[in-house]
């Protein structure tokens, strides 16, 4: 018989913390709590097979499984030693979502299940608080009605709004027994009026209703969006999680909070939270009223707040992580809802897992395993210019750190379309709230009025990585007008305003931003990361100033330096045109021979950046009209410069014109048809290659060919290089000096044949941008039409542009790496696509045996932390826990080709 | 020690016929024809590797070469009891080249090597002739002046017609000996004022010198352009035969001539040739004098024609193939100078084939694999219209079958540049000379002048399939004035004529051409060629015309048939664009459903032409702005057309612009986007399927998606086309009917995830077009910049576009099947591209294992014989003879996978 539904309470449970895909992360968590002795309210959790049983099964449940929920309802009113709808002590319940990864917000919750006309009598006798009874009603009717059956939440509201301006009751709180009742009475009609039936009495109905709506809300479009965003596959539902309710809402001895063992946002090692006396939990959560801090607490209630420290202490010992807890106190009697990972910024992400290995509570490996190597883009973000001036003209809570400026906007749809058309917002919300994920997820910033550091917005934004200042109450947004005030400016939508995360400020308009600087913890993880990876990290950088900038962030080498970047530097660009203007060989030389000295003096500065350290220089790649100009203006002046008839500059524009230009006369193509450009380059890379070195520095040089899909190609292309490369070398008497000529592999059919490829390749680099477009058939600048569709309709798991598609694209670079090697043994082997950069590629990159990656100068540290994950993995073999929810760790399969050194 | 050279005479030789590869065709075939009997010369061969290693030792020989050469001078002296240069009994040689592919009028020859003064002397008192002995001098200074030495052709012909006129000689044999001398003379201050040397007298250097430039000529740009336009590929060089001279110019009892065993323009089992009494071998084929047809020579020399009909009955019966012969008479003696297969026409190539099976000759198997798949193309060339109005204007000799029309051009060089402007010409000579191979090659039609049935034109045209009208007598060309003139007509440059190769008939104007009928040989041919074959050859077809048509060739069923071909149609294209411009989804479907009965109407009709044979539908697969108009008159109009304003219909076409469209929008991907097309096309196809099954029609529909990357594509487009169809089915009550639900395979990702795809797909359909321009990084529309460059510069072997890409995009499709196969064993596997209908590609089809191949209805045949000669290739095993030079023959490896049943 297959086991459904998990029970817990009494100091025991049917389940632990490692089977989190069985009953979600709530319910193992739930489980595991009561096994340590954590006082937890009994409970069970529905399984998350239930879930999918129910989706496959048409909404329906086999008897089996009902059979299983009213054996746990019987066992849970034993333990509890109360009884659904009973007349003297009733059992009231919580039903609560739990998938398998956490989704805050996502999922619909039901508090205060149970009641009724019989039960609300029974509870202010057993209580002999009339006020809580009929709140806990008025609360019940209201979630019930607009989580489990659709009725507007904000016509709830409006009836409570509406009571309280009648009565005058400023706060909830204010509003007396008989405003309830009457609050009561109007739920009760505005559901019928909405539902068509009246408020349902049967607790297990109630319950039934829920349980449905919780598994419901496992396919809402939030849910999804939630899914899809944060990138979470594989999950099979969610679980249910039912429980004696406790309360606190129920007087002044009663709160409920939220807190972490450390703080998320800094990762310093102290108690962090917030709680509201006489609240239910959403009330924190929902920031509707701004809690106090958890140090508080302990004035407040000293005993509840130092049995709280001690399961703090307890459950980062248990778990070896931060946890981020719920707890209720009910008249003073401490109860925790909920343990789980601590979601938590980047900066606290590497502060923890370091300090954690001081402590002694984690390996170095652990601690480098921990930290989701996307997340350190947060930190690599740059900050405000600290010598900007700025005036602060309002002041929030440091929600989520880094720096922002962008242009206001009011709505969630409205992020998503201004940045859809090139702009970069601020998304300003009273408060936000899981429908507007989408418009947080594009904006750079985020700014509340409500909330705290617990809050909807400040969760979402800590876990995207995006600024947030949250809980700015000066702030008086105007809907309708579309327009914010503080108490100092009015600031309407469109105009621009910066944010800074860290410190929650608020400014006006735009404000410059540098770079992060890269020490403490985050130097310490880079240099574990470092002593574990076994890949190199190079990155892409065009110039000498981009190089220098790359050594900053641990570069070790140049993997791509675009030499036709430098083409449109200043005055070159009448040089390049020219160049490609000539009607015939003699002339374009002479053109070719004015950029070469501009050619060599970047190659110069470059070498001499990268003393010591390989640089790889491609060789030209673009087609030849992407550098001529496009307007008759343009044409005209270029014509008078370079003192030829406009009609013969618009006339060659005209046959350079092409219907693919990607699949056109482009790269390698290009060094075959005019050879003297490739021969101008490979001359200037090698003349400032000797010069440095002939000045003491160490230079690698490495000449990329690119574009090769016919072995012919690089020997005709390698043939003519290494005869000027000799020649150079010779002239210039480099002694010692070595050089490599190589190929990028971004043709398919040079993956399929690298074996041939490889008998002139010294080395391989992956360009996986147009590997993906020709393997896919999709033209990156057009790709974008369909490519959302697809992902959305899970044709495509990711943006192959982004992620590197290993079960397609994945088969050429694994091919091509064997076949080149089975020619070349000592084939050096990098990618310098954008995939060198994103995490899963890197991985990718390890397994298949690459000795490097090359990615921008930001995502070094990215790069170089995946890479020592991926070599982990290789040794650890066994999963390991990650601490946010956008990886789902599952066992690697080895390495299969040996690395090498770099 | 290497043997370098090889003798051949007194009834014996060193080598015989399978040693082409050494001696060349025509040396080799001397050896052999020396063995059998036949009266050979005697002489020696220096064998191929000769002139490679000439070439690779700097253009010199090795003291054991020289050695050898010396030796067998020796020898020959000692055989024919003559000596080089001896004042009584002088040797005369002929120097030629011969590698081992034929290659006509591209090497040089020179003849009467060892005249000089002093054996001039001894051959007049030999010969008793001064006539033949001043005549022979004057032609080895001018053959040896041109080939030897450069000195221009039409210097020497300029002197030789100048005397002529002096002298009032008609033709050459009207100058007298004191005429001829005054030649000599001439001649000889003509060679010493261009190469600054007096004329060699000594016969060995004479001899080194033509070696040399034999061995030269092997290089020369025309040798090297007859190779790349045959594909001759893999040579080492040419090899050189020194063969005693014997004369047809010793007076009016010597003769030469030229002679196939069987008519190579009909493959009628007729003796067939030309000879020229007083002449030497140049004079036949150079096309100076009109010769007189081989049976003539039955009443002039009955003798030697009996003699040289039994020598054909025995070559034809020796080397089971119809032999190229030419012969010399010196004196009433008969010589044969060499034997060749004998190139033909494809109807030739067919009726010999089938008629010497018929004569228990060759096998059936033989007579498969002896005809060119290629050459069929120009039997299913069309024919003039007999109904059609013309006037013939001119007439001359029926040199090449197939009718043309075209402009008139009067030189090669404008017939290139013509038709590379997208002009069709015919091109007019006065004789075609090897210098003219590239206009010849893109011609639709040769007329020339002058020359017979083995003239060059004719031979050359031939070999090319191109259409030939050789020697029409009363031409008058004027270059000068661009013009020639008949006695009826004067036709200028640009101006249209026709022509008939098969009647020698020269037409004005246009004239409208029908498609060749198949029957007779050819139809027997193709029965034996289905007897072998075990892939499936059908049609790309797009209309029910098409199909019709292809049943004619014998297609077995339609690979491809492109649904949007039918959009233009008439007013269709209205309606589609409607569609495409439509703004919301449900003016889109009602657009659609315009369109749907006219899909249906063609569906219908291709499926009753194809009665039992099953249809392969693609689905949408271009870009939508392709049917779109693109200039702003025509987009008002349609504005107007559909109601739409034309700034709506402006912004709807610039926003589907795409930068590469090959990789764009297109395909499944507008399936996924827009599926009420697709599913209106389907509709559409399963409407017209059950119509037709209900009326007894057998159908056999096969729906294919194509432009599929991602096997959820397929996923979701064949969920719901198999929704569609079975809705359909179910509703027309079309019981027994059953379709198939495929895929293209084009996109490399596609190839490369197979075993996923074949999970949703009944069939793979290879397009290679696609295939190759992602595989290769290749704009089919673009590469043309480039790939003539690749071509020259051996880069590629191949335009990959139009011979499928073994090496590469080989890799992909034999992956991809045995992928799909891993998956779904009985998966149907074809090719669509263009590819389908290339020999080459279809013999690569057949080694991997598909069950078919596809092509345009013309080229079914073709794929046929390729297919059969594919199968045969399996079965023998052992090298295969072939007729023409285009394909070297290689043992093939045995398929690796089972062919199946189609």
């Amino acid at each position: 018989m297959t086991k459904y539904v998990y029970f817990f309470g009494g100091g025991k449970a049917e389940a632990d913390k490692t089977m989190k895909e069985t009953l979600g992360g709530k319910g193992a968590n739930l489980a595991e709590m009561t096994n340590i002795g954590i006082p937890v309210p009994p409970g069970f959790t529905i399984g998350t097979q239930v879930c999918d049983e129910y989706y496959k099964n048409d909404r329906k449940y086999t008897k089996e499984i009902l059979k299983q929920i009213d054996e746990n309802i019987a066992k849970l009113e034993k333990t509890s030693k109360m009884k659904l709808g009973d007349s003297k002590n009733p059992l009231l319940v919580s039903v609560r979502s739990g998938a398998a990864v956490s989704m805050p917000g996502m999922m619909d919750t039901v508090l205060n299940l149970g009641l009724n006309e019989t039960t609300l009598k029974a509870i202010i006798k057993k209580t002999k608080n009339e006020r809580f009874a009929w709140d806990s009603y008025r609360r019940f009717i209201q979630m019930f009605g607009d989580v489990v059956m659709n009725v507007p939440h904000h016509d709830f509201e409006a009836i409570l709004s509406q009571i309280k301006t009648k009565y005058k009751a400023k706060e909830d709180n204010d509003l007396k027994i008989k405003h309830l009742q009457e609050v009561v009475k109007e739920y009760k009609k505005l559901y019928k009026q909405v539902t068509g039936e009246n408020f349902p009495t049967n607790p297990r109905e109630q319950l039934q209703k829920s349980i449905d709506a919780v598994f419901g809300s496992w396919n809402n479009s939030r849910a999804i969006k939630y899914r899809e965003i944060n990138d979470i596959k594989g999950l099979i539902g969610t679980a249910v999680n039912v429980q004696t309710m406790v309360f606190g809402n129920m007087g002044a001895t009663s709160g409920t909070g939220v807190c972490f063992t450390r703080d998320p946002s800094t990762g310093k090692n102290v108690f962090y939270g917030e709680y509201l006396m006489n609240a239910q939990g959403e009330d924190v959560v929902a920031g509707i009223r701004t809690p106090s801090p958890i140090a508080t607490l302990k004035k407040q209630m000293p005993k509840a707040y130092k049995e709280l420290e001690a399961i703090r202490h307890k459950l980062e010992k248990h778990y070896t992580d931060t946890q981020d807890l719920e707890f209720t106190i009910q008249e003073k009697v401490l109860y925790i809802l909920q343990t789980r990972t601590g979601k938590r910024t980047a900066q606290a992400a590497v502060k923890i897992a370091v300090d954690m290995v001081k402590e002694k509570l984690i390996s170095k490996e652990t601690a480098v395993m921990r930290v989701e190597p996307n997340q350190l883009d947060q930190l690599l973000h740059p900050t405000f210019d600290p010598k900007a001036k700025k005036a602060v003209v309002a002041k929030g809570l440091p929600a989520s750190p880094g720096a922002a400026t962008g242009k206001v906007v009011f709505t969630a749809d409205e992020a998503e379309e201004w940045v859809a058309r090139g702009e970069q917002v601020i998304l300003v919300r009273t408060e936000t709230s899981p429908e507007d994920i989408g418009g947080m997820n594009v904006a750079k910033g985020i700014l509340t009025s409500r909330g705290g550091m617990t809050s909807h917005a400040a969760v979402v934004a800590r876990g995207m990585g995006t600024c947030c200042v949250a809980g700015c109450g000066e702030l008086r947004i105007d809907y309708a007008k579309k327009e914010f005030r503080t108490k100092k400016v009015t600031v309407k939508q469109g105009e621009y305003i910066s944010i800074d995360g860290s410190l929650g400020e608020i400014y006006l308009g735009q404000i410059k931003t540098i770079k992060a600087e890269l020490s403490g913890a985050f130097g310490q993880l880079m240099k574990w990361a470092d002593e574990f990876r076994r890949m190199g990290v190079r990155t892409n950088a065009d110039t000498p100033h981009d190089a220098k900038v790359a050594i900053g962030f641990g570069a070790e080498g140049i993997g791509l330096t675009r030499t036709e970047h430098m083409f449109f530097e200043g005055d070159r660009i009448t040089a390049v045109r020219e160049m490609i203007l000539s009607e015939d060989v003699e002339s374009r030389v002479k053109a070719l021979y004015k950029i070469k000295p501009m050619q060599r003096g970047d190659f110069e500065g470059i070498f001499e950046a990268m003393n010591g350290l390989p640089v790889t220089i491609r060789l030209l790649d673009p087609p030849l009209h992407e550098f001529l100009p496009h307007d008759d203006e343009a044409i005209e002046e270029l014509a008078l410069k370079i003192n030829r008839h406009p009609q013969r500059v618009k006339e060659k524009l005209e046959s350079l014109k092409e219907f693919n230009p990607m699949l056109g006369h482009r790269g390698c193509r290009l060094g075959v048809s005019y050879p003297e450009i490739y021969d101008m380059q490979v001359e200037a890379i090698m003349e400032a290659a000797c010069k440095m070195h002939n000045k003491g520095i160490k230079v690698l040089p490495e000449i990329m060919i690119p574009l090769v899909g016919v072995r012919k190609e690089l020997t005709i292309l390698k043939d003519r290089a290494v005869k000027i490369c000799d020649r150079i070398l010779d002239e210039m008497k480099a002694d010692g000096l070595t050089y490599m000529v190589g190929t990028m592999i971004e043709i398919p059919r040079a993956a399929l044949t690298a074996d041939e490829v490889a008998k002139d390749a010294e080395f391989f680099s992956f360009g996986t941008n147009d590997l993906t477009q020709m393997a896919f058939g999709y033209s990156r600048d057009d790709a974008g039409v369909f490519l959302a569709d697809y992902i959305k309709a899970g044709v495509l798991e990711n943006d192959p542009f982004q992620v590197l598609d290993q079960e397609g694209v994945g088969i050429l670079v694994e091919m091509a790496i064997k076949k080149g090697r089975s020619t070349r043994e000592n084939l050096k082997v990098g990618i310098c696509g954008e995939h060198g950069g994103e995490p899963k590629s890197v991985e990718f990159c390890h397994r298949v045996g690459m000795n490097y990656v090359s990615c921008s100068p930001y995502r070094v540290p990215i790069a170089k932390l995946a890479a020592a994950q991926a070599a982990l993995k290789d040794k650890i073999k066994t999963p390991v826990k990650k601490v946010t929810a956008k990886k789902k760790v599952v066992p690697k399969k080895k390495a299969k080709t040996k690395s090498r050194s770099k």
